[in-house]
């Protein structure tokens, strides 16, 4: 029930708290106690303790950015980045190495340049999502910003560990474009077209002249990521906010067959995400309870997810999706989707069409909201409707080709998987033009030690299946990083072995995130 | 008129040689002469000589690819890789460094797998556009290939030089997902979901578990590419290739200004080209001669240009554009498009519109054919017309923001540049949705000594004054690949220091490509 890779946990020295103090104040450093109160898990049994910050550091500049990594370089202590630290179901804020100094980059959090023509903004890593839409809205920009479910966490935190939005640039990781990064030694890059001072192009063009470097910083150990170029989408004329229900469990793969195309064409520009009833309820105002739905141990039977649907007036799938553009563009690719999904028995269609500039105060339920860039934290209602206030629940997200018949196989093995296992969980996929993701979530109290215990267990379980399949992590839980990285098996873990050449190379000292993704540097790794 | 890295040059040994054709076989293995004549830059003084290739090595698989960096770190020569070699105006197929071995993929050259469903294809680096195309017509595959100007190229090899096809994956650097790659000391690393050995999702997912790889292997001498996947668009129901016309050179900021948010709302999904009137000459049967136009040195003078085009009957700018769709979103997508651009005087719209399947046979010109994906070598014609057989040219190509001010600032400097050096050029943009590639095609005789030094003496120039105002390279000829990294200076040139540090992690021996992009092995860089 330890981070996996043995006991490793780190000790920071008077001397190295001292130099942290002298840099940036004491008002800019916190206690352990203070750290975690502020930056622990939220989700994992708290007596584990596995998660312990030794001091949480509160850089403003550049320069200190620079300056903390120098100064661990120099101490020898391990650094845990975190922009706002909103990863919640994947570890929270918390290291990986317990007693890791957190860096916490939440006060830098400038909305530098918004270029309302080129529809980009360059922002630091402490800007919410909240904070980039506040801000266009304030100053008037006709910009839509993507968002994802939750609108508290930071935009470019939140990119570079692959999270996903519900605009055209739902793929939050290509549209970051130009970074600023320190490396663990304490020198600062541009990428891209930054790179040359003064360039016009910096946050335009993904690429520069010579290879892009700009991946190398996500799901990373690598750099501390310090402003970044992020685009956006221009105020549509028109804007339909759709939703696509369909009856059965089993119409899933018809669904996605139909949804590709439209996907692969343009017609659908945004990423839609398919839902479970459950996952719906906790969003409407006198939806039954969670116990009067099914109030035994286990996921809700199939029986009464159908008695759901019924009462709330959705699918047993229910897919949202959008479509932009000038009135007749919307309509005519509305009539594109309709025609799509006719074939499948008793599916039904339906779309609310707002004029863009009337969105923010014509959209009124999360799914219009949040397909329009408009951030909120209304989710929250879904995880309170299923385990009540205090629950908690880690997701088990994997990659699925988009095709029917793969999700199909990849539901089959996780029902297998977690059938009787009492665990209550779900599952919502999210498409992209070519592959899904499948996010599983599993329910629970995090003071339920068993139950924790009993996910904890079967969690690494489900990696090895699932990579035995060809279905490998999205992103994971900081405990099973480790397990994560070892099934990427090709040439005998050829992937490990660069990831560790290119750290051992940027990061001398390993001071920055060790583990993280499962990569760990040279003084870490025993022969 | 040497490489500006000083006098850099390379011998291969006996040995090693022998080496090479233990490994290949004699008929795998060019001498020097061979060499020359199939791979030399067919675009230079030849005089110069600074283009010496030792010898060419044309492996058929993996494991030999591996097995010639192995053997080059053993003997400690230099390799220069291509795919193709179709690198013209850039250096052609020629290496940095004179004496290096060349390696030519053009053997590896299998289709290996078509995903139909998903719009992809996995490909060796020999696959050139023509083959791909071939191959989907001859399986019968409705998916369109995005193709550059000139169809006898790699479609990997293009692509990781950041090269520019015409459909919807126009930005072919942005198209390939999931590589294999050899890094220079002969392992094998399989990037993205592909590091997992069995994964379904190689080429549907551009992310994997951990930082991501692939932008390190364009623009790069971290490591030869010998698979990837290549994103492809469906067949499209109704495609519709248009041109837009403005009479007058300035008019090109307001077709600018008018063009972007067609390109950021993805009214228009494929990078518009915008061309000189002498440009669209070649391709036009009966059309008047270079000579006819404007007999004197230097350009074509605008009076003479103006009247080019009333001739030809087109614009002074005229920009081809694509749409594609069902037929009711092409003509809602085409409405939209003359609304935008109605307001410049003179402005006319034209677009012809085909059944996407009958394309093929129905599609003559080369604008509506690139659009499609299909592949052809028309564009010699237009060079063929400036120059006359035997011509040459040299690209002078920059990026700059996607915004008229940026454009007319960028021309008012390449022309006061270009002024009075008799030289003769013109220019074309290709557009992104942010940002343009302005394309200076300088255009002289090969064997006209004078005029080829007076324009490799002129180049640096105006890199350095390019780089002042914020314009920097897209990408650049061999012998000016120093000059360019150069201009990269944030940091004191820390992009260049980065650069260096990775080339030493994974290239030891440093036999991989040196100063590809102006990036050296330790070895060559003196203290």
């Amino acid at each position: 029930m330890t981070p996996s890779h043995g006991q490793v946990a780190a000790e920071i020295t008077a001397a190295a708290f001292k130099d942290l103090v002298g840099l940036l104040g004491a008002a800019a450093v916190l206690s352990e106690d203070e750290s975690q109160r502020e930056y622990g898990d939220p989700f994992t049994f708290a007596g584990w303790h596995s998660r312990r910050i030794a001091a949480t550091v509160l850089p403003s500049t550049v320069a200190e950015v620079q300056e903390i990594v120098r100064i661990a370089g120099r101490h020898g202590f391990p650094l845990w980045v975190i922009s706002q630290g909103r990863n919640n179901a994947y570890g929270g804020a918390a290291p990986r190495v317990p007693g890791s100094v957190l860096v916490s980059l939440r006060r830098m959090n400038r909305v530098l340049d918004v270029d309302e023509e080129h529809a980009v903004a360059r922002v630091e890593p402490g800007v919410r999502f909240f904070d980039l839409y506040d801000h266009l809205r304030t100053k008037g920009h006709r910009l839509w910003s993507s968002a994802p479910d939750l609108g508290w966490g930071s935009v470019i935190g939140n990119a570079l560990e692959h999270g996903v939005g519900y605009t055209v640039h739902g793929d939050h990781a290509a549209r970051l474009c130009g970074l600023e990064v320190v490396l663990p030694d304490g020198e600062v890059i541009r990428t891209g077209m930054g790179a040359m001072e003064g360039n016009r192009s910096w946050n335009l063009r993904p690429r520069g002249f010579g290879p892009t470097m700009d991946g190398l910083f996500g799901q990373s150990n690598l750099g501390i990521v310090t402003k970044a170029g992020v685009w956006m989408m221009p105020e549509p004329e028109s804007y339909l906010a759709g939703s696509i229900r369909v009856p059965r469990r089993p119409d899933l793969p018809a669904l996605i067959e139909a949804i590709r195309p439209l996907l692969l064409e343009g017609t659908m520009q945004n990423p839609p995400a398919i839902g479970h009833p459950a996952f719906i309820a906790g969003l409407v105002p006198g939806a039954p309870s969670r116990r009067e739905v099914h109030d035994g141990p286990g996921p809700i039977p199939e029986a009464a997810a159908i008695e759901l649907a019924r009462r709330l007036d959705v699918g047993r799938w229910t897919m949202r999706f959008a479509l932009y553009g000038t009135g007749p563009v919307v309509a005519a690719r509305f009539a594109r989707v309709r025609r799509a999904v006719s074939h499948i028995e008793g599916v039904r269609v339906d779309g609310e069409t707002f004029p863009g500039h009337a969105v923010h105060e014509l959209a009124r339920d999360q799914n219009a909201q949040v397909q329009a860039g408009i951030p909120s934290l209304d989710l929250m209602k879904a995880l309170d409707w299923y385990s009540g206030p205090g629950g908690g629940h880690i997701d088990f997200s994997v990659v699925a080709p988009l095709k029917g018949r793969d999700i199909v196989r990849l539901h089959d093995l996780l029902d297998g998987w977690m059938s009787g296992t009492g665990l209550d969980f779900d599952c919502a996929l999210i498409l992209g033009q070519r592959y899904a993701i499948n996010v599983m979530q599993i329910y629970f109290h995090p003071e339920d030690e068993a139950t924790v215990a009993r996910v904890w267990e079967l969690y690494p379980q489900l990696i090895r299946a699932a990579a035995a399949e060809g279905f490998a992590l999205y992103r994971t839980h900081l405990d099973f990083m480790d397990i994560g990285a070892d099934q990427f098996d090709a040439g005998g873990h050829a992937q490990l072995r660069f990831n560790e050449r290119l750290k051992d190379a940027l990061d001398p000292h390993g001071v920055l995130a060790p583990g993280k993704q499962g990569v760990w540097p040279k003084s870490y790794r025993s022969g």
